[in-house]
């Protein structure tokens, strides 16, 4: 194997375009943790969802800044143990993997809700968009979007920002966790999607998207499809639906088995170096002296690494 | 299983954003027969690459419109059975599935290339854009892009162009298929790659890219993954690199074995219609009025569908 190849310098560039891409092991060295802290932040246990699949575990960053009562949910539902032996009951090549029960929960008025789960998960209020807490900055890309008015970065999400109302939102890149809902807009329950496939933008702001997988998204990969032209995509072997093995909230686990994540700072000079990499990418390989001034919101994602105990 | 449900609308409009998702198998009716070839046109098996995986065969249109040395190239590979039992060496989450010898063939002068493989395989002129034949007409897709001055579809292809000079290439696309190289220009030899996650747009104009998935994504998707952090990406374990069983030209095969494609005509009113859709979802669903006048060139891709004999 040599060091040094195509290969090298494309991987260098383009790693964190991938969701977990710029993933990387090991504890910081502890002389750098000063600096270290500003450009890192620690993921905290009770915003992450561990969903863990036979390929393996998929790590789920909740945003409770952007859907606090959509977060709360989740939350409640990992508690309850809701998911565990639930299945991806709906996965379409390209677009989204569906979790949940499957028992008409996103069912519209043909196919009525099973009342039990609706009677203890009840409908609930949409979070297309949000108001942000002054604590949640927003950082912006810096080139202009195809679908929102501006876009940028709030705590490592990708998000969108119209200056009309001042309102943001997840943008539904790859590896963006969202809530499925029935055609009117204050019906989602239980039902997740994460977004496997290029960025289906029509969805930003007409579903609730309150999480980003920091880890896994080659697990998702995995799983068996559906056939999009039947029944939408849903699985019609229920053998063939890969199993959601178990769903957990880091924070209902012993600390000791809790795992420890890091995503960089959006707001750092690190970040904004690497941006600029992307922008102006190593000439010796890339022959456009023009560069890529304009990036794809979902083209770039704030690095996540895991710290090992 | 109710037949109408929150996914039904979403993958109804949605469906032909991710690579084969407006698959439909089934022979067209025949009395449909005369409209149906101002809508469809046949694959021609001297243009399609098969190339099979543990997981399934994955179907690749080339473009000899756009890189007519690549695409004989790539033919004469197939006659030579040169990939057959070699493997995706290097698979990037989110980025690449890249296949070949992985023996130095896109290696820089730090690892000279084997020189057995560049003997009967030398390095290519690279045909990074092209001045297209009249016969390759560019539909536009009728909005701004992010990256080149201007976007649409040749035959199914994206594209771009530039009014300056005129000339086009196939955007970079998840299921684009192209050839790596090293860091020179015209340095191609063998190893190929297939674009697996969010459009990579920095490699457009600075690889050849000469063909698209029309089916099998998701066999793609099923790759064992290398760590992007080492030797970039490249599968250190050669026995967890996933084979290519085989890769055949359809025109190789016998007749009644070659499988028989057909893409939707970029040009036709039917694709017209298809991004008018995608431009103005349904409300039942979508509760955005203002719609989404600006596409992805990413986000659409033209409809495939496989006869049936």
């Amino acid at each position: 194997m040599k060091p040094f190849r195509l290969s090298t310098l494309v991987v260098a560039l383009l790693a964190s375009t991938a969701v977990n891409a710029s993933w990387a092991a090991g504890a910081p060295k502890p002389s750098a943790a000063a600096s270290d802290s500003q450009t890192w932040r620690d993921v905290s246990p009770d915003n992450l969802a561990l969903i863990e699949t036979k390929y393996g575990t998929v790590a789920v960053e909740l945003a409770p800044e952007f859907a606090p009562r959509h977060v709360a949910r989740v939350r409640k539902l990992l508690r309850a143990h809701f998911y565990d032996g639930l299945t991806f009951y709906r996965v379409i090549d390209g677009f989204v993997a569906q979790g949940g029960a499957d028992q008409d929960t996103s069912a519209t008025a043909d196919a009525p809700v099973n009342p039990e789960i609706l009677k203890k998960w009840p409908r609930m209020k949409a979070e297309f968009d949000t108001t942000l807490p002054q604590s949640a900055v927003f950082i912006p890309l810096g080139n202009p979007d195809l679908v929102a008015p501006e876009v940028g970065f709030v705590n490592g999400f990708p998000a969108g920002r119209d200056p009309k109302d001042g309102k943001a939102w997840i943008v539904q890149c790859p590896g963006v966790f969202a809530f499925a809902r029935d055609n009117a807009e204050d019906t989602a329950t239980t039902e997740f999607y994460i977004v496997i496939g290029e960025a289906p933008r029509r969805l930003d702001r007409n579903l609730t998207a309150f999480g980003r997988v920091l880890s896994g998204m080659q697990y998702l990969q995995k799983l068996n499809r559906g056939n999009p032209d039947v029944d939408s995509g849903v699985i019609q072997d229920v053998s063939q639906r890969d199993p959601i093995l178990h769903m957990t909230l880091a924070s209902d686990l012993p600390e000791k088995e809790r795992p420890h994540y890091q995503v960089m700072r959006t707001g750092s000079a690190a970040f904004a170096k690497l941006l600029d990499g992307k922008r102006r990418p190593a000439p010796e390989f890339y022959h456009r002296p023009e560069g890529f001034p304009n990036l794809d919101i979902c083209g770039v994602s704030a690095p996540v690494r895991k710290l090992v105990p």
